[in-house]
């Protein structure tokens, strides 16, 4: 019986070391290093997502040396589990951990990573739940894990510690604080072991630029996607489309791609996937139709399948075990069930000339989503396709449109760490104005996209400050069919929304040229302020001076952080109001600030004070900032199409600015046909501005019309 | 090298066997049954909580069938995870689940049990998350597990179900729900195995009953743990606390205990444990004279040791790996580690005169507690000790006090199942009245004891409102100490309060009565309308019409079920008014119900319209219920003294009421030192109510004077 003890070592082994583990550090590419501690699983999110790293970019980028001391990570595994820790110094400041709603700066907090709807609390559970937090040090960290995260970021203090918590007295002490200080993130992975990734810096922005392109770098939409899109009445039918599509043009709003909400489907929660007869008979000719009009087509789904679907039972060995509204759920971490599941999409949408999806209910809630006790049949745990199913949907839609050579840019409800490069942009059904704008600047650390759709709104000031930000934003989205709410809708506001609308349309040679920065250089397009090089926060801190037991037990201090405005593409800082205010106040980062409207100095390094004026979002511009602009059209340029350009340039330093092209629809660009062209602006012998675009190499793309120029701050 | 495939086969039954497991049953007691399934861990709630079941009185509620069908019970191990599922059929109703605050009728509910501060949501995140729910097909299930459990209440359809949900086109069928029907509980229990126990009715009642009686019965408290208690400010000396006290016997206002607050310690948050010498230099002078004025002694405490505390180096070994507070916490799973720790209790505290404790923070939040990463030397993990350390602090600091013989009844911050016969009651921090009603409901199905402390109020009125639910609850706590709110704060109210408490001190024999009757027969004297014989909810359903995505985006019907009115020993049911109220509805159940006060019939069966009335709470008294009452005392009876008895009888039936006596401090019942007193109440020959009290038995206390009688319905 000797091989029962060996059994019981092999046992004894497996489960109860808990000492600290080695970890094999790798480095994968100048400043990312790969460490790995245990066995880890070999599903992951980055086998979910499947990312071709943009190993040159990250070349360009540079070395940088390993960004902290390495004995100071340590790593263990105890029953099956794994637990990271990484090191922090006193003043250090965190970002990141995924598309949080209501806070920016992450250190002292504790989450559970876990994919879900968006619930009102920072807690973790979010359509987004990256597991990849940044430091102000100049650094990032990515737990390449599939499994629900509990993370501690500098909240747990240990008796160990070499810089200790001091213990006081709370009677009498008035430095008695109810969160000392922990000098650590702590990150416990229900995993037999895990790998992950460290990203250096210099900057708090590269770190983020790495994270990016190891992912695959950001994906770069067709022109169209940057475009307006709406979304009709999931009971309209293909005549209230096209009546809907020509009363944009009729009123001289701009429109890219129409949305259609579930009443395009025979049957829908669960779906056949299967266009209604009655109200759509015909989509081929509905898309054709639209795509004379300058208009795209976009499906809204949830990926559960009806009893009814035609390829139900072929489908059948491959369902997960429980239902999601009486659907099936197909396990698309299987190939054949992808195969059998997308050969629909591909012959009865995309095959029709369907350009995207909205790919709803692949986050939660619990209550609807398949629970964590199902099993699937590939073996994986409910958990594991929770946190990548988003992942998954993505995947495997865009590679549709890829095999088509025709670019898609959707929407999605769950997303997560892996899928940088995914044309889907993240939306929800909470509702909170100033909420999405932090959604929008942590989007920016999670290496996701995020739209702060318009929906609903209470006043006509309202709709106005919310088209605003969509606007300046990566999908200018309404998505009113269920209110009603048309661009129109307030009558007192109207010409102030279509300004706004075309003003982002003018902006899409500046946005397209954005996006490819993202794509190409891992630049968030849109991004916090504290990625910005000169911003300075001073967390306000106001203390409490009544004990209030219920909300506040500890009277801890409560912090204010600068969570309401944003960087846009290299040099926009967007500072929106909100309904009902007056005025308010901005942080401007060290250098020469200007405003974009009339390119009058507004300050540096300085907080300002700015009134609110209803048709206008207050946008500023860095010195020496290029502003790419187009005629204002109702439909981004089509492949092949030219546009003119007018070229605003900001403040009074000569700089030059990289302007993308390339046919806006194809993946050409990915074989090289594209272009850069450097816009220079200088002044002249005789101290006058000029500016000068350089030509396309020959056989690049160039679409480029008339140029003129517009110096804002000195004419 | 046989035996690493040995090994390597060990290893895969141990890791993939993802079957249906073989479920042992046993029975352990008439109507009991206990089912294991895979390997349980050695460390469980019962393990932790030790209880003594009390056989003798399950075994006078008699045998009963296996409440449902065994083979619908199922039970499978996946990856070092246990999964089971319990059925359910389709116009079932489920209760419990732990201390909720804002919901009863848990059916269709996902909630993780987990020990925190509650946290204004009912997912499973409370101070006694006990896996234990009573269905109204009358029997419960308890899982014996120190782990954080996912529970699916009837939440998930399975695809394999006998009785699957129907799959519904949302777009046109009008019976499309987002919550099909679901046949079965599913919980997720991450470990390779575990235990539960399945409890018979056939009533929801008995259910509980038995339940409560295998966890060893409810705490029979002392009588001056029924009375009133005050706590003090932090920073009172031992001056202020006397004065305090004179100040309730001045103005007439009843007290049995006072409560300290952290200052009666030299250093606290974290503790030394030792009294301060400044405040506090005579702590048995203090408890002596707080003696003679016939007021007790109770010290806040949180478990968390300083650097400082004399035992602090002697306790080191015992320590985990995280501090709270920057305050060490002892493994008090560790038999040596309570030893030392305890004994400093032991000798400081209750030496001196300390009749008990309010133990705090032993449940969350996440931000203050050992983080779930944290290391124990008992090798238990911080999920085990965070599910188990309030039922630890519960039952070795109740065994200190058993020691001494003499009855303690405390406050506690955490608790789980196991814990019923722990003497103490739960409290917390958030204070929403009308939530705290529902958590009154909901501990009667837990096995907990809950407080709706009064704290601070607004108006006269809410303080008026909340000090008369104060009364009809198991702790009549005035915990204002913060806001320095006295029970005679508010003129306005003041003898309406001071007759509330009045009131309280004249109910004491039958609270008594109905706390033996937890003691002795499972009987929760608090508890929810759905455990009383002829309730009948109908609960409400409310569509909403109106599409609003943010908060209801499947435009679910929303429920409205009765959570604010409640049992109170075996004949009174309250159904408290809140500030601002003037009138409201209460739900009869079937019988004939009189008004409390007046004795005047009320309905049977039916629901009622009552106005308010500010010196009244409504209280209705089920037909032939028999109060047994005393003379309005400041303090409860000491050991030895009688009291008078008014005894109240509602009705028209001629009935009986088994009165309980004891020395109301000591243990000395435990040795069948109490007695049971018939209390009979009919007609005489002339059709005139009369009532006899039979004697105690010889040589059983008997602590009953004089004895009047009050027919409230028919004098």
């Amino acid at each position: 019986m000797k091989y029962n003890i060996y059994c019981l070592i092999f046992f004894i082994g497996f489960y109860s070391v808990s000492q600290a583990q080695e970890i094999q550090w790798e480095s994968i590419a100048p400043g990312i290093w790969k460490g790995t501690t245990g066995v880890p699983e070999s599903y992951d999110l980055l086998s979910a997502a499947n990312p071709t790293t943009k190993m040159a970019a990250i070349e360009k980028l540079g070395a940088a040396p390993f960004p902290m001391d390495k004995k100071e990570v340590t790593a263990r595994q105890k029953d099956g589990k794994t637990y990271l820790k990484f090191p922090l110094t006193r003043e250090e400041q965190l970002f990141g951990f995924g598309l949080n709603f209501k806070t920016v700066h992450q250190r002292g907090r504790i989450v559970r990573l876990h994919v879900d709807h968006y619930g009102g609390v920072d807690n973790g559970r979010t359509h987004a739940p990256v597991p990849f937090y940044v430091s102000d040090l100049g650094y990032g960290i990515f737990i390449n894990s599939a499994r629900y995260l509990d993370i501690y970021a500098g909240s747990a203090s240990r008796l160990d510690s070499k810089d200790p918590a001091i213990a006081r007295d709370r009677n009498t002490d008035p430095e008695w604080t109810a969160s000392p200080y922990s000098d650590g993130v702590e990150i416990l992975v229900p995993a037999g072991g895990v790998e992950f990734y460290l990203f250096a810096g210099p900057s708090p922005l590269e770190a983020v630029q790495r994270f990016n392109l190891f992912n695959g770098g950001g994906p770069l939409p067709p022109r169209w996607g940057l475009g307006f899109t709406q979304r009709v009445h999931r009971l309209y039918d293909q005549d209230d489309v096209i009546s809907e599509v020509d009363e944009f043009e009729k009123r001289g709003f701009p429109l890219d791609f129409i949305g259609l909400e579930p009443g395009w489907l025979s049957k829908s929660y669960p779906n056949t996937f299967d266009w209604d007869a009655e109200r759509f008979p015909d989509p081929a000719a509905l898309a054709a139709t639209l795509k004379k009009k300058g208009v795209g087509l976009n499906l809204w789904i949830n990926p559960y399948v009806s009893p009814e679907a035609d390829f139900y039972e072929e489908l059948k060995p491959y369902y997960g075990s429980h239902t999601v509204w009486a659907g099936a759920v197909p396990d698309l971490s299987i190939e054949k069930a992808r195969n059998i599941y997308w050969q629909k999409f591909k012959k009865d949408h995309i095959g029709v000339g369907v350009g995207g999806y909205k790919i709803d209910e692949v986050d939660g809630y619990d209550r609807w989503l398949w629970p964590d006790v199902a099993v699937f049949p590939s073996g994986l745990s409910a958990e594991q396709l929770r946190q990548t199913y988003g992942l998954l949907v993505q995947q495997q839609s865009a590679k549709l449109f890829r095999e088509q050579d025709r670019r898609t840019y959707g929407l999605v409800r769950a997303s997560n760490g892996g899928g940088v490069s995914f044309p889907y942009v993240l939306y929800n059904d909470y509702y909170n104005h100033k909420d999405f704008i932090t959604a929008l600047i942590n989007s920016g650390y999670a290496g996701v996209l995020w739209t702060p759709e318009a929906r609903a709104s209470d006043t006509a000031e309202e709709w106005l400050r919310r088209f605003q930000t969509v606007v300046f934003s990566p999908m200018a989205m309404i998505n009113a069919w269920a209110s009603g709410t048309k661009p129109w809708t307030y009558p007192e506001v109207e010409e102030k929304v279509k300004a706004m609308a075309l003003l982002r349309m003018q902006m899409m040679p500046y946005w397209y040229s954005s996006f490819a920065e993202y794509h190409f250089e891992g630049m968030p397009p849109f991004r916090g302020m504290n990625l910005e090089p000169g911003f300075e926060e001073k967390i306000q801190v106001q203390h409490r001076n009544a004990i209030d037991l219920e909300s506040n037990p500890y009277e801890e201090a409560l912090k204010k952080e600068i969570k309401d405005q944003y960087m846009a593409g290299p040099s926009l800082l967007v500072a929106p109001f909100f309904a009902g205010e007056t005025s308010r106040e901005v942080i401007l980062p060290k250098g020469n600030w200007y405003d974009f409207y009339d390119g009058s100095y507004a300050g540096n390094g300085e907080i300002i004070s700015i009134t609110a004026r209803l048709d206008q979002i207050p946008v500023f511009v860095k010195e020496g900032g290029i502003i790419p602009m187009m005629e204002p059209r109702l439909h981004a340029p089509a492949k092949g199409e030219t546009f003119d350009l007018e070229i605003r340039h900001y403040g009074e330093t000569p700089s030059t600015y990289l302007l993308y092209d390339d046919d806006g629809e194809s993946f050409a660009y990915e074989k090289g046909d594209f272009s850069w062209r450097e816009i220079k602006v200088e002044k002249d012998g005789s101290g006058k501005w000029k500016g000068t675009v350089s030509k396309a190499a020959k056989g690049k793309p160039d679409h480029i019309g008339a140029v003129s120029w517009k110096f804002m701050t000195n004419q």
